[in-house]
């Protein structure tokens, strides 16, 4: 499938269906993400998507995304006036007006935010993201790979409170914003990592939106056709499943603005009699089955409904749910070393070398 | 005495030893403020006082204060870079030159640190404050009583890392710097209230630092006379001694950022066989003898040493210590219903009103 050119009504809905798979658990509801992009493109008309590929090295990028817990967002979405503010606030302290949109993470609600943001504010939204998936935590971008700084950021909560950060690391800019996202409600929108032209051609993860339609659209097809979403999914993401199961135990704790947990799948038909342990902190983090790690980050775990492909985040993980565990190629730019230090498991406190999704005889 | 026209270094010892009486136990050590405005004027020169009532209507003044806990600095004291890196910032992001500095409390640092921003940026520093006293919290100034928005207001720390907030009311301009001023290693440096001439001539407690110098020196001269220096400073300060006592217990927690705890103070001399609890939030905020309360925010509590009249902050009360407590009158807008539902004892968690210095028979 060649690039798309816009976005329009008819895509939302698949966008963020297909980000919520790449979100890998996090990345925010879908369904949130979705009525957010919609009202803004039924408001003011389709977003043009920009090609990475042909980004003038001069262009000026702000991307915008949601902080913290997108669980609160079912209370009360974010206003136009918090994720427009965020984009402008940052803008203004750079001085500079920004010539294209971008998202920072695959997520239901982090590819739907920057679509609804380009909307409103008549900018194009460029077809990348900067993790090819979710993670939890602002330095955990391909762009900290390529040096390019999270800060200035700006972060705006729907209240009408406003901060602007510049920061020694994007770790502190992660460490400042954190605290600063709980206190404001849970959750913020933050715009971070401006960019260049060229930076984002260097660092970002090319393609990201039209490939999370291409994953929607595929689920729903499979629907209509009543073939295996799951089979669509894995065909299109080059995956595999990596156990079936049902959920039998779910062990869930919000620690420092983090929803970290655990859920114990029971292995179901070939799977029988195996028991498959997937933690958790906002997105799925490591997969064990038996004592054995099956797959961990920075390859993606995605949970997808058996039977509907529907993916499922982290905070819908419910007692009795069947669920296809799918573990994924990511980005090959995460198996560096340098993005092993950032998002290999031993930084989530797991006392493992990286598993690759396709490593361990199932 | 008439205003002081500028500090020098045969000042700034009295400076903060007499701020720190006004300081009601909080406000930060007169030893450290010392040591920091002594350097800045030793290495810069005089730093030019200006009184109130002469200020022209259209100065820019940018207060500059130290939040959080002062006990930290001892370790490492705030870089130059970090102080008038505040002032800098937050006059860059309003697009102003400042024409002033200003202390926003009375205080042994927050009285110093001012000195030394003023030195380094060679401003001169404004003869007020905005309590009259120290508080613990940014919303508790007069200019607030007065309307003045706490934000734009910058943050900065000891490693490099800065921040702008710009809030709804001062008190999420407090929520907010609070929960970064801990992350940054539990304490920053802050520039806010961002006034002109016209509002400082409104809201400001005038002559503080002129009187802190006088408390200081009066000290200093009442020991070299051998008569009692904390008869001195109740002269000064029109105040009374409302207990004379021995510290027996002292209770100490830290929690969100604040020093909380109880001193029991057994009675000495005339005072023997009674008893006050003095608690403190950073500053002293209640004194209560055998279930009467004898004096409450907003009048101050001072502990002075009944020998040297040195004056104790709440992180140095140790048992043991032999204190005059002397209860003083405060600034008279504190005693506004405004100013009350602002620093009064119920906002400190104290069922009672308001207990005025000289109201309570001893």
């Amino acid at each position: 499938m060649n690039s798309m050119e816009r976005i329009t009504t008819d895509d939302i809905a698949d966008l963020a269906r297909g980000a919520a798979v790449l979100g890998t658990g996090g990345g925010g509801d879908p369904y949130i993400g979705q009525l957010m992009a919609l009202e803004a493109v039924e408001s003011k008309g389709p977003v043009t998507l920009a090609t990475v590929a042909d980004l003038p090295d001069d262009a000026l990028i702000l991307p915008v995304a949601l902080m913290g817990a997108p669980t609160v967002m079912i209370e009360k979405l974010p206003s136009v006036e918090q994720f427009v503010g965020a984009v402008t606030s940052l803008g203004q302290f750079l001085g500079i007006t920004p010539t294209h949109i971008a998202c920072m993470e695959a997520g239901g609600v982090n590819s739907s935010i920057p679509v609804a943001a380009a909307a409103y504010l008549g900018l194009p939204l460029i077809d990348a993201d900067f993790m090819g998936r979710a993670y939890p935590e602002l330095q955990m971008v391909t762009a900290t790979l390529f040096g390019v700084q999270a800060t200035p950021m700006s972060i705006t909560d729907d209240k009408g409170n406003a901060g602007i950060f510049s920061t020694v690391s994007n770790r502190w800019a992660e460490a400042l914003a954190r605290v600063v996202t709980v206190e404001m409600g849970a959750n913020s929108i933050v715009s971070l990592y401006p960019m260049n032209g060229k930076q984002v051609k260097q660092a970002a993860v090319a393609g990201t939106l039209t490939l999370c339609v291409r994953l929607g659209r595929a689920i729903n097809q499979a629907r209509a056709e009543h073939v295996s979403p799951v089979a669509a999914v894995t065909d299109i993401l080059g995956a595999r499943v990596i156990h079936t199961g049902k959920i039998v135990d779910i062990d869930r704790r919000t620690t420092a603005g983090f929803a970290r947990g655990e859920a114990k799948l029971a292995g179901l038909d070939a799977d029988a009699g195996k028991t498959v342990v997937l933690s958790f902190q906002n997105e799925n983090v490591i997969a064990e089955r038996d004592g054995v790690v099956l797959a961990t980050t920075p390859d993606l775990l995605i949970c997808l409904d058996t039977d509907t492909g529907e993916p499922i985040t982290t905070e819908w993980l419910r007692f009795g749910q069947r669920i296809a565990l799918i573990a994924a190629p990511c980005d090959a730019r995460w198996h560096t070393p340098e993005g092993i230090a950032l998002v290999g498991p031993r930084y989530f406190g797991y006392d493992t070398d990286p598993v690759r999704w396709n490593q361990v005889d199932l």
